[in-house]
């Protein structure tokens, strides 16, 4: 731990097991686990002795570097694996200077360094596809639980047409599953190690340099790509961009929850948590903090994932600029990603509702939201235009009087002269103009299983 | 790209094809396509008039609308498709009122945008990849031709080792084959229909709605989602994030070529096209056109996939303001990556390479770039230690005195007693130690036919 | 007009008087004022014969060319401005070949293009600081109207204590003020003419290049920059980044209205227009169509200034892909503010309000945001720490049980010992803790005044 | 830049004084001034008692609290703010109960976020200003020293005319001015504090709020501006914007040195440091390493910029998400700035230049960018179509027979009819075309002066 200027933050934009996979350690620490893993596929091929390659592993620990010392070299070379290589070759030197020469043989810097992010990415990958499989399991049961819980569907941040809670979820449920299945997806391309040497040739091991990225790539349990990728950025940058894609999706529920939780809404709240979101002045206030929180992340990432993208352009075999873009934005990426599903996970899985409230607000539009259905209920009746003329003017007295469309119905002749109050009163039940809300929830719900079981963690 | 403004600028910016895809008709066509379909599906199922479906279908062609008029009415209405749908109900009930009741029955407006929009795209996709396709044969072709063509391999934008044209083109290669994967395998989420009603409930469709979706996604040859995707934005944004990839990576093709051909290094050059890139004050000027236009793309496709990606927290059941910075930010993205893709095409299929130049900068480093294989060579003679000591002494005066390594060698006894003047000959020689550059083109080339052969378009 | 991909959303996102400022053929005669005022400077100063710069003179009017023929050559060319000055040597020279050779004379196609560009951005920027004008006006009188209309004050989208719309629209006011201060504080470094010869030396002009660049600027009512500008951007990208903070601020004014708009909160409302937000199926829908706009241009306009930044770093005397990456992007930031400020005018103007439930809202908290007067008035009788426990419990009860704090209050012996029922009215009028509403609002309004005196359009 | 991942890299990207500008401490320590100053202003205006004041602050030093106690309330309580302002009333009140009662008296979190924030921001544009001031210095040394320079002026990546390295100086320092110039004006309107309390109104202050204000901006040395701007949050953006231009315009400078310190170009250098920017395994390396970090802060920082802008549109009186997006976003902008500044104040400090190499270059073009020279002294004699006619075949003769133009002009009797050998000789030296580089650069230095002037520190 260090004094750095975000520790500060972390809690609410970071979860503590991505910060884990992001610290300065653990980035000298998947460099070193390329180092010690090229020594061991070198042993194994008879490359290097198998002594020379036990040493050098046995000092590829992060913990045995002093951090400082290599940052202030990092500052002249350029990039941290190459004073990181140096500081190695000095540690192993110590014991075994003839071992020292077989450190980072036939490797670049870069070889190193994007390998390491690649262990990186793999653990961010897994633990972001845990907490999906949390967060879809969470909002699974909300599809289940509130498949008839009915409140006002807004368009334009209007009311529009009555739906249920459950189909809600479902939706945030959707991009989910879709999430998890673009992450199953990339891996094939992400998750391959980077060795290629200076220019990418392998040159300085002659003709074993496959052989030696086959075993590197087996030890490291990564894959072997077909060429070295050290100006070919896609396959890092396509992980930052189905981040974003997951952080707007994360973002959308808050969005909502945000909305359904104003005072005037009242319909769903983030979970009541001692100290969480209140204010000692204002003892009334309930804030969304982690609302808040996944929107600052949906906010913030789209900028980041729009630098990967600029970056890729980079020089010849190696870039200027582009490459070293790429450092901190995105290690920050999967860190607000984190965090924003960490949130989203507390969130959903602490939601409360408050159906009553739903009905309310429902009634508070005094039915004209069914107008539709009223419309349609008397078409084949008086015909569809006269149907929907009658329906028209019923809404516009309804508000014009603050009377429920019921009522206005009911004192038309054209209307009782065709539908009982019965008929009317159903007609005017929200929960009786829902469409396909359950068959559409359990659609959903289908779907996701498929994708949960393609994309099992 | 707005309106009128960029007319002028297409041409360099937008493939011919592409413009039309995403022009003002093409927008309203879509729109128009996903309303025949919905009468021919609601027809089939019986749900309105086999006629009055006819007489729909048969007015949906967008040159029958005044898009002025339409326009204006935009304005108004918030969106096109309201305007349209009211156009088209007009059109229909000048001939048959009765008909005109039954025009995008049960759909809502953003129905037949998002849907009109998956068309559009799918006609876009299409085309990227017809056109990726055949980048990929030219960079095929140039792999295969330049498998031995020697050059500088440079990083941080100087000389390293060298590699061959093949390999560089290979790199390349590769890109453009994750790119065709990726657009593989987006569609099975992106090319859905929308299809919801107001709210996503298909309420006005009574229990018909499903089976309503089902025919107008087989006549539309989309596939049926689980849910309407209304605010779910993930499904079309990850389309512009594949075109994001896509761009940064012809940017650097684009970065590589612009840099080979500046007059100082000269090994590579756009097609020389009458007209193309000369000035009239300045006879010698051969300047990178295309190479211009696709850094330009990949310059501007960044920000404008953040702005889908941070419009994707959208409001409820539709939302208000995300939805419509969409628009024309998709279009976009989709034209830019057309025209990157385009000059991409003409400047690789058009490509001259100066293998002679090459070899003459090569030779201006006057071989310290093969410090490395004397080393290598040096090591089980002298000791590694001495071995890496000797060359760089040796480059250290080749760069002081501007004298070959070779020669510099030569002088050297320490050198000379080891190696003869023949080895030293073969050891300074590039074309010597290219590592595994021809494996790993050979590599490159079944990768991507493997990936080809499943992105057959 | 031609059949361009936006027209049809045009009236939505942008002024019909920016959509003139930059068509293809204001773009077309911004570089032929260029032409024609350099023509007569070198005439003036005798460099050029008069004749042959009346002649030129007479056919620097977009309307002589022929658009399709410039876009086709554009294409091979690399930009518009050389094919321009092609057409515009050929139609002088069909009259008189002597003066065709003055055409152009010393300048680059890039002192053509900028120039042109920078003459937009001024009738650009005269479009905006007179919008901007009428907006705070528009603004002013609603601070100055509603200076004691109480709403609930909102924080976290949750209630917090209550303020006065007059205060809200005086935030808006601020905004809009710095932004005319910005616009007019950056005209002194954007407004200035391009103008260096192929490199930025003059070189062609011998020693008359500056004699030359001050008539010209003269000419073109713009200021004569101490340097050509070719690959320095930041005095245009500087008009985007103003521009970006202003539609910013537009979409703060559209966010809180959409929200005031929302049918729970219901306090103020965008402009009744017929045709304008509403829905055929559900009458009752009154849609933010302005807010929307506005907002889907604060959504991407940040993408596109980061376009701006991204392309900076230029190559050299002239760039490759940078400068590109500007022509489409500039212009569309310039539309899409001028939209959004279009919209938020005819919003702000015609916006109405509803104080009364403005008062309804506020009484729905049943008093819990007054907390903070209470107590402030019970600590010098009961002291701090009891006072406000005694008024935090009461909150407390009165949300659980759904009482007025009032009330709530006047059951407390402790409270009716101190606090009289008067005073305790008093103190729970949310019109009675306003704070510096009144005051704030005058500073507010007598900074904007000292602002606007300053940056007279 | 998320805390504990980039100690290791901030040497590359960030000015070390920036760094502590924005660590953790000076974060709280940011807030703590808000406190002790409100304090004080409030005791000097006789709202609280002088003791409890001098009690408050001293304990404002942010040294006395627990960092990882904060970060972790900080997590529940949404903003650090808030657990700040607990633990300095518990740490004021295990003294003395009173005086913590008026700690943070009548503000709200946010008004010492941001206060601290401005305060941060304020010694930033000092230190940025400081550092600028050198740079400027140094470019002002380099304009004076190589103004008669000669080098090739390049565009598209090509070579054009020659110009003077002296004006590429000019036009870097011209950047560097007008980023003082906009630094020193937005001061005016970012350097206010903030205060407003819970809603803005102040309303917890009575009448004394206005004159609390004057007083605490007094003691923090900043202005009081006319509203509190919780929600308005252009003033600070405008900052990001600044910076972003900033940024632009090193990356400007750091790409044309990148550029020329290629191989093949060789006319320009970063310093040679011990240990900046080789290879051990390439010893001919001399890498851009400082060139490089610009170059990635160049592309990093749009994105960041992006993100503020998009984060504008904030709700109500205080919002939800946006603000919170701010919190690392501008910080970082700071922190990237700082460091592309130092190291192009190394860089430029450091610069070595090769004019030998500059004039080898341009005497690789064999004399035809100097073909438009020719050509206009050939106009009076010949015509000038006749001359353009003659000078063109001449260059195309120049390139295809590798020949100079100057001996290809002596072989053709049309020229020499005209002109003397020591005439062709003359216009075939490019130090006889360099227009009027040197009283640009004389313009620029004086402008530079003007500028520099009026925006001390």
């Amino acid at each position: 731990m260090n004094g750095n200027s975000d520790t500060l933050l972390d809690g609410l934009f970071v979860s503590p097991a991505m910060r884990e996979i992001f610290c300065d350690r653990a980035r000298l620490q998947g460099m070193l686990d390329f180092e010690a893993a090229l020594a061991r596929a070198q042993a194994e091929l008879g490359i290097i002795p198998a002594d020379a390659a036990a040493r050098i592993v046995s000092h590829c620990r992060a913990e045995h570097f002093e951090l400082v010392q290599i940052a202030t070299a990092t500052t002249r070379a350029g990039n941290p694996a190459i004073p990181l290589a140096k500081a190695l070759i000095d540690a192993v030197a110590a014991e075994d200077i003839e071992a020292a020469r077989f450190v980072h043989f036939g490797a670049t810097s870069q070889d190193a360094m994007d390998t390491g992010l690649v262990l990186q990415l793999r653990a961010a990958l897994e633990l972001l596809e845990t907490d999906l499989q949390r967060l879809g399991s969470a909002l699974e049961e909300l599809v289940h639980t509130h498949g008839k819980t009915v409140l006002l569907g807004r368009t334009w941040l209007q009311p529009a047409l009555p739906v249920t809670f459950g189909l809600k979820a479902a939706g945030w449920l959707g991009s989910v599953g879709r999430a998890r299945e673009r992450l199953h997806e990339l891996k094939r391309r992400a998750l391959v190690i980077q060795f290629g040497g200076a220019t990418g040739t392998l040159a300085s091991l002659g003709k074993r340099g496959i052989d030696v990225g086959n075993v590197l790539a087996r030890e490291l349990k990564l894959a072997l790509p077909d060429l070295a990728w050290h100006t070919q950025r896609d396959r890092v940058v396509e992980v930052a961009t189905a981040l974003g894609l997951l952080t707007g999706s994360l973002g959308k529920i808050a969005r909502d929850l945000s909305l359904l939780m104003q005072w005037e809404v009242a319909e769903a709240f983030e979970p009541r948590v001692p100290g969480r979101g209140g204010s000692s002045t204002m003892p009334h206030k309930r804030n969304p903090v982690g609302s808040a929180a996944i929107l600052a992340a949906a906010t913030r990432v789209p900028g980041l994932v729009a630098t990967l993208l600029a970056a890729m352009p980079q020089e010849h075999e190696r870039g200027l600029g582009g490459w070293q873009a790429e450092w901190e934005s995105l290690p920050e990426i999967c860190c607000l990603a984190s965090g924003a599903l960490m949130q989203a996970l507390q969130v959903v899985q602490g939601l409360s509702l408050d159906p009553a409230r739903m009905g309310a607000n429902l009634a508070s539009t005094r039915g004209v939201v069914l107008a539709e259905a009223v419309a349609l209920a008397l078409a084949p009746l008086v015909g569809r235009a006269a149907a929907h003329a009658l329906v028209e003017s019923a809404c516009q007295r309804a508000l014009d009087e603050s009377k429920a469309l019921l009522d206005v119905l009911r004192e038309e002749d054209e209307v009782t002269r065709h539908l009982s109050t019965s008929e009317l009163e159903r007609l005017c039940e929200p929960s009786g103009y829902l469409g396909l809300s359950e068959e559409l929830c359990a659609r959903a719900l289908a779907e996701y299983r498929r994708i949960a079981r393609r994309s099992e963690v």
